[in-house]
Parts: C-alpha cells; sequence; structure tokens
C-alpha cells in the first residue's frame, strides 16, 4: 500500500487546460496542478493580457491569442479566471462552442448572462462548471445539485461575501467605525481599492443569482433581486444590535412560501448569536440549507482568497474527468416556482429624520426610537416597497431585517391583531 | 421555463435497484424515489427477512429470496441497508463480482472490511459507495475525495455520533444525569435499546476508520485505533467542564504529524464554547476539516436518521448515473502515512482512587484536585499509554482530551521545561 499504482487509467479522461489568467487565482492554480499529478490534467497553455509581465511559470507558457487556445482540438477544457465579464463570456461561450467543457470562477459574468448560458449547456451537451464563482471552497452548487433534487428545499440563507463579512466582523467585534474596518480590509486584501462591488451587495447578489438558479431553477437577472450592501449600516445600529444581542450580517436568503413562489433578497440582517450565520466571521462564508430530507445542513469555509478559488476550480476540473455536468433539475425537470413579492418583511429602520420614512406604508410599527441625531424604527412593511422604492436606502437611512424576517400574506392579520394587543390597542 | 423537458436522456444511464432491508432507511428510501422521478433511478425489487409484516408498498415489491437480485441482469445497482454485518457483505461482495455498482449505509460492516471491499473495487471496476456509512446527510466522504487529493489535509476531528451527542447535550445544557439523558435518547430514537455500540464508541470509530481511508488513504480496522466511548464520563466532569468554559464532545480526530505520519483517535475532549464543534448539539454530527488549500471547512448536519440517512444514498444513486466512484486518490496515487503512536496527549483524568493512575507515566501533571469521593488531575502522558494499557477507562476512572491536546515528540522537552518553570520547579 506505499506504491503509487495508477489505478484508474482505463476509463479517465486526460484533460488538456486552455488557461484564461495568471492572477493570483490563475498562478494558484498553475501551483496546485503541478502537485496534484495523480488528476491527469496539464496546463497547455495560458492566454494572458499582456505579455511583458514577469510571472512564475515558463514563458513558452503563455500566449496573448485567444485562438491558440480556443481552436486547438487537443484542449478540451477552458478554465477561465480573468477580472473581465464580456471578454470572460466571449471565452466560455466560444469554447463549448467549440467543444471544449469550460470552467469559471467570474460571479459578475455568469449572473449577467444566466439564460445564455444555459441555453449553451444544453445547445452543446458541453460542461459549465462554475463551484468557485459561489463561495469559492464551500461546494454549494454541487451540493445543490447532488442532494437537493425537486421540491424539497425549504430555505436557504448564506452569508457569501468575505469583504463585507470581515468589515462587519470588526465592526462589531472591535468597534472600528465602518471607514477603518474597511480600511484593514483594503489593507489585508479583503477589499479592492474600488470596494463597490462587495460593499453595495453586487458581488453578493451576482452570486445569489447563480445559486438561486440551481437551489429552484429561477433564472433571473441580478437587477431583478432585492439587494443592498452594508453602504448604509452606522455604528448606531451596531449598538442597538448588541443591545439585542444581535449580530449584524450581509445574508443572501431565498425561502418557499406557502403559495409555492419563492421569497428571495439579499439584505443586511440582525442575526441571533446562536444562529449558524452568527458564527460566520471575518473573511468567511457560510451557508444554511433546511429542506424535507436532510433537514439543516451548514456549511463554512473561505469564501475568497487564491487558494480556496483554485481549491473550487481544481474540484470541478477532477470532476470533468467522468464528464459531470450540471443537470439543473429544479429547472428541467420540476415546474419552477416564480420569485414573488406577495410577502411582508419585519426591519429595523434608522434614519436622520421621520420625514425620510413613509410611515404609511408600514402594516405596524413595533418599537420606536428618538434620539436628537438619529432615530430607528422596527416595524412590518409590504416587500413591495423594498421592490419598488428607494427610501429605505437613501438620505443615510439604514434598513436591517429583524431575525426570521418573512411574514406570509396568510399570516398578516393574525399577526397586526396581535401586534396590536401587545401594544394595549 | 414552466414545462417539465427531459434534457439529459442522451447519456444518462437508468438505474434499476435491488434493494436489500425496508426498514426505516429502506422505506425512507423508498418513498424519496417515488417522489424524484428525474432521476431515472427505480426499484425494481425489495429482498427482506420477514414475508409477513405488513409493509407500505405492493406486495409484488417484495422476495425473500436474495439471488432474485443478485442475479438479475436487469437489476444495475444494488443498495443494502439492512443491519447485519456479514449477510450485508455478502450481498455486496456478489453484487461487485456480478458487475452491479453497490450502494451501503453499513459503517460497520464496512470498517470491518475494508481491505477486501478495496479489492473488490480496483478487481471488478464497479462502484461502491457509501456516503450513508459516515455522517449520513453531511456529504464528507464526497468532499474528501474531490477536495483533498494529496497531501494536503492537515488535520480532520468531528462528532460522527448523534446518539451520544445528544446524551452529551442533555447532561451539559439541561444538567441531566448520564442514565436520563440516555433514556431520553432511547425514546426519542436517538438510542438503541442495546446502546452500547454508540455509547462505548464502537460506531464512531467504524465510521472514523472509513473516513481515515478516504482522509489519508490509511486502510485500519477499527480495533487499531484507540477510542472510547461516553460510558465513563461522569456528573462531575461535566461541572469542571463548565468552571473551565468547555463543553464535552466525543471527537474523532486525525491530524498530520511533523514527522509526515497520522495520529488518529476517537475519544471524549473538552471542546472550547468558539470551537465549530461546540456547535454541534444533539442528534446532529459536524466535520472540521484544516488544508493547505482551502483552509479551515466546516460541514454540519444530521449525520442519523430515516431521512438523513436516505437523502446520503439518494445522492450516491444519483452519482452512479455518470458512473461515479471512489479514487481513493491517497491511498493508490501517493505514499500512504502510517498510523502513528509517536507522540503525547494532553488529557484531563478524573478517578476514584490514586491507586487507578499510573503516575510515573506521565510525563508531567499541570493540575490536580483532590475532593473526598473524586479526584482530577490535568497532565501530558505518551499516546502509547493508551495505546497499551486500559487504566483508564476502568475502575470509574474519565479521560477527557484537553482542548489542542496532540504534542509532538519534538515539542516535548521545551514544553516539558516550561511546564516545569511555570509550577516553580
Amino acid at each position: 500500500m506505499g506504491k503509487a499504482i495508477n489505478n484508474n487509467g482505463k476509463y479517465h479522461k486526460k484533460l488538456t487546460i486552455g488557461l484564461f489568467g495568471f492572477g493570483v487565482v490563475g498562478e494558484g492554480l498553475y501551483k496546485a496542478l503541478q502537485q496534484t499529478s495523480s488528476l491527469n490534467a496539464t496546463i497547455k497553455k495560458v492566454c494572458i493580457k499582456h505579455p511583458g509581465k514577469k510571472r512564475n511559470a515558463p514563458e513558452e507558457l503563455f500566449t496573448t491569442d485567444k485562438d491558440e487556445l480556443l481552436n486547438d482540438e487537443e484542449i478540451n477544457v477552458i478554465v477561465e479566471v480573468i477580472n473581465e465579464s464580456e471578454p470572460a463570456f466571449e471565452i466560455v461561450s466560444t469554447a463549448l462552442l467549440n467543444g471544449k467543457h469550460a470552467v469559471s470562477a467570474s460571479k459578475k459574468m455568469i449572473a449577467e448572462h444566466l439564460p445564455k448560458l444555459l441555453e449553451l449547456q444544453k445547445q452543446t451537451g458541453k460542461s459549465f462548471l462554475c463551484e468557485a464563482a459561489a463561495c469559492a471552497s464551500i461546494p454549494v452548487i454541487r451540493n445543490l445539485e447532488e442532494y437537493y433534487d425537486n421540491d424539497l428545499l425549504h430555505s436557504l440563507k448564506a452569508i457569501v461575501n468575505g469583504s463585507t463579512n470581515f468589515i462587519l466582523t470588526k465592526m462589531f467585534e472591535e468597534s472600528l467605525s465602518f471607514k477603518d474596518a474597511l480600511l484593514l480590509a483594503q489593507q489585508l486584501g479583503f477589499a479592492e481599492s474600488d470596494p463597490t462591488l462587495d460593499v453595495d451587495g453586487w458581488d453578493a447578489v451576482n452570486k445569489w443569482a447563480i445559486l438561486l438558479t440551481h437551489a429552484y431553477g429561477i433564472v433571473e437577472h441580478p437587477d431583478n433581486i432585492v439587494f443592498s450592501g452594508i453602504q448604509n449600516i452606522q455604528s448606531g445600529d451596531a449598538l442597538v444590535a448588541k443591545e439585542k444581542h444581535y449580530d449584524i450580517k450581509l445574508v443572501a436568503q431565498a425561502k418557499k412560501l406557502l403559495n409555492g413562489k419563492v421569497a428571495a433578497f439579499v439584505l443586511p440582517q440582525f442575526v441571533k448569536a446562536d444562529d449558524h450565520l452568527s458564527f460566520v466571521k471575518n473573511e468567511y462564508n457560510g451557508v444554511v440549507l433546511e429542506s424535507s430530507f436532510a433537514d439543516k445542513q451548514f456549511f463554512y469555509g473561505k469564501g475568497a482568497g487564491s487558494f480556496p478559488t483554485a481549491s473550487a476550480v481544481l474540484s470541478d476540473i477532477s470532476a470533468l474527468r467522468y464528464n459531470y455536468r450540471y443537470e439543473y433539475k429544479k429547472l428541467y425537470h420540476h415546474i419552477v416556482p416564480e420569485l414573488s413579492e406577495d410577502f411582508y418583511v419585519k426591519a429595523y429602520v434608522s434614519f436622520d429624520d421621520w420625514q425620510y420614512i413613509p410611515k404609511e406604508k408600514f402594516e405596524w410599527i413595533e418599537e420606536w426610537h428618538a434620539e436628537a441625531e438619529r432615530k430607528y424604527l422596527v416595524g412590518v412593511l409590504p416587500f413591495t416597497e423594498l421592490k419598488n422604492n428607494n427610501w429605505w436606502r437613501e438620505n443615510n437611512t439604514s434598513l436591517i431585517l429583524s431575525p426570521e424576517p418573512v411574514i406570509e400574506d396568510v399570516e398578516i392579520r393574525r399577526l397586526k391583531k396581535k401586534s396590536l394587543e401587545l401594544a394595549g390597542i
């Protein structure tokens, strides 16, 4: 049992890879493959933009001509880890149309081209794998595909952006201001010099659009999903959270409603101390799945960084040796539920002035506090308010969902009555 | 996108299943498959022991003749969820030799026949999948196979037995006595009428033997792995744990040592409140993996119960449609590390009388407390003491490892010196 025996030469496909991109992830992947000889996968050529740069790999490996990869019949897998959406989409489409499998880490590109990518997979029969695009080293897509066929996924919620989670952890545990926490994140490489993509929630909603397809078969452009980042959260909110023994996290959620439709959004939320997501700190990600069969599952791991991302790409490459592909069972084999707006959410809203808050839109308000500088309330409002209006994220207004925020249509009357009774009305 | 379209007819294998066993898991699987039409997998025949029983499925589905399944050429997958080791092994071997894939949930059988099962897979080229045998709905085997090729897994630790974890949670959080917690577990179906297999750690070490093969390529009979269950834990231990802000869990661990060998054992352990495993309560299981690439990963879910187990079997069946099989890369493509005894462990030991404790075997003792009835000490001892002797689990002696219990050979001198200095010696 001490010798290295090639057990699987018979049925394993040899993978000859064309790699686009040699930044931190690309180089990480290159190094990882060098250490993984048993995989029988080699990078034949790497396509990069700037030929002049010094790189930690033999010069002859590199080219600036994408066709050298895309038209090479020997190359059967294209791996794309570049940072630009449209070129990335071009590369992936061409790869699939040229009979090659494709592996990608580009969440923005994938989220913005979901219908076309699905079409290409169906049309060409080739695999398009993108585990690295959703929470990196956490095998969430693979798990949704393998474990959650059909209607049994009740809900999922996740922290999918390490950058914002790092900032929130620092604001909470070390009482840093938002500004200082962001600066620290940038210094440590957890946030870009332009952090808007992360801080404003774009990265998170892109990932959520991808995961909704695998979780429920829902194919929606990220623009159609209600989201916010952490850009409006204030230190005062963190204080209130602490008083109530909560954390604040940016949580991507999806829940099957009683009417069969799905509520989905990406918003800051108060999270109880014993919630799995409270446990997810700094740049880590976490996913909680609730279903009829497996009950509750929780996955936790690094959602970003060159090695965690490279490990996810590596795992996809590994699966290609037995022709693994996403089946999108919820999309192709079941009636796909619609995204719904017909529900209510309970939320905390902090604001500078009552004039910014459309009080009449709330079903009821459970509590409110007013200081000279800042005020806040906790109330229930129709989700359509968040979908169709912007007051909740303008003028320094900060909205943070309560734990268990979704209230179904059928419950609203009963709960409103109860709330009024409690208030002595 | 609302219609059910069969996208994958072209390359998907139709799976015709012969099922052995129709207890809670077998029936759960049957029901699950009925709801999962897109899987293109049907149970053709079910082999049971007692024909008279009333069952929730058509009578013609059942037979008592195993050859009706094993010799049927139409059946290409055997699923075995019975409760007896030797018959289960017979069934699985015959299935593989007859050119059928096999799926099993029988951890005891698998742990006790590892070399033969590996041999059969190599010899026949057929798949033998057993996700349900290790933490049920947590995809730990699949993850070890897919994400951790080669030498990069530093350590893994897990709570793999829901029964004992339920008992420990009740002892801790509700201050129940061991006896009362066990009774409650039995009433709720989390422990058998003969709970020894769970309580004494046999079930946990069986699962660990299986996971060591996938994690490190180590093939060891469970008898060769040092283990204990929770049978010796006392209420007094729980009190000490609380004082020190620890939990007590039954933890299966494996760690790569500096010398390249692997330390592995299943023992009760003090777990800090912020440890992932502290979060694993009642009948849930959890696995923490530390590696060079993905850094830290944590998986949490239900490790037992008919539906979580059935969901794991279902996931294995699903993978058989593209001929998935375990590659055991660490076993076949790398030098397999040995199990080592050349290290030390720090442990808390509570006992009735000093006569039961071989004090001279300890490298040093850091603290000790003596009451009339019960005494305890915390000290460092060579792991060989646990491997070769029984004093630590006889005569009402209770051993619980400290958090971070493993001390490497090379460190022992330095740490002993430091410990003596701290003690003012």
